[in-house]
């Protein structure tokens, strides 16, 4: 392994998602600010680390990798021996661990980031007021998958399993409070981990 | 390990992600199809199985997953002695794999499904001509995705890598020939896998 380079944005989740995980295990490592605001994602440079051009990218000496649930499982699976357990040694548990982790991303990310789109982000890039419609069409949808996650956490302390794990680590960007008491109890518990509240605190920063 | 079974149906791309891939690992299961004419993906006995509705689910003994990509995952790590290898053993061509396989997932499949589905799934249904301004949009999506592709698959066999994997299996129920000759010859070989063709095969059973 070799020296840990994460070229990202903080406002970005996806870069947060990985900023948690490196804070999990306990891994030092080099943040690399790319400006989004100068589009320095689209130039040459970056995109020899990403082709799709856009944030986070990830270095760890010769290995070179981009989407965040990516590197965040190679993380998890190359650094195993060092802080947070993110994984299951049970063959049982894990299999359980990889269906939540793809619900997240198939079921949960799509309506989610929607709807964070619409009422926050677009309005604060300048691009007018959120369309009702979609936010209306994206909340009924997000909230019918938070029904299944609130039965899933009724029986279980986190979607991962009996532990935190990186199934909900990777639902900690979009994560919010809901008036489902289990869902909410889960997302308060995930937010309040110091490794999530280290990689918020990457905003300070912010180009 | 114990008996397995796939629930699902042979018209779903997702079922047939899986079938896939018990193809090319060797290994005796038992279909179960879903008569999803009838809504029986949406009554008690299967979202017992998967909560969501949707096909397929997947059991291996007390092992019950359901997310296509998931239970691919799944077979290929805990019968990674049986059939085709489709994980790499070192940890560079492992990360570099996990990469594509989170491309299939976030920047193809949805493009990918939409075209489908506007000129393919939609008619089929009943649902009425396709939607020419989503169709454009989604495909102009789709030919940005394809044009990192064909950089890719000029200088690597597969998006695995030097050997098709699981990251390759994945795009089997949308890949399609392409006007891009890289992107052709590897949509070619993938599709005319025998454990691709046999999946296909279901079809002909289909209820």
């Amino acid at each position: 392994m070799g020296v840990l380079k994460l070229h990202g944005h903080p406002y970005s989740g996806a870069t947060l998602r990985v900023l948690s995980v490196l804070h999990e295990k306990g891994l030092e490592f080099e943040f690399v600010p790319i400006d989004l605001a100068t589009g320095e994602h689209k130039k040459e440079h970056f995109l020899s680390l990403n082709p799709f051009g856009q944030v986070p990218a990830f270095e760890d000496g010769e290995i070179k990798m981009f989407e965040s649930r990516a590197i965040t499982q190679y993380l998890a699976h190359a650094y195993a021996d060092r802080g947070t357990e993110l994984l299951f040694k049970e063959t049982k548990k894990m299999a359980e661990m990889s269906v939540w982790a793809e619900v997240e991303a198939q079921k949960f990310d799509p309506p989610a980031f929607k709807v964070v789109f619409e009422l926050i982000l677009k309005p604060m890039i300048g691009g007018g007021a959120a369309d009702e419609a979609t936010v209306a069409e994206q909340q009924a949808a997000l909230s019918k998958v938070l029904d299944v996650y609130e039965a899933r956490l009724a029986g279980s302390s986190y979607l991962s399993g009996d532990s935190f794990g990186l199934a909900d680590a990777h639902h900690q960007p979009l994560a919010a409070f809901d008036s489902r008491p289990y869902v909410s109890r889960w997302a308060a518990d995930i937010l309040s981990r110091p490794a999530w509240v280290n990689a918020l605190a990457q905003q300070s920063n912010a180009p």
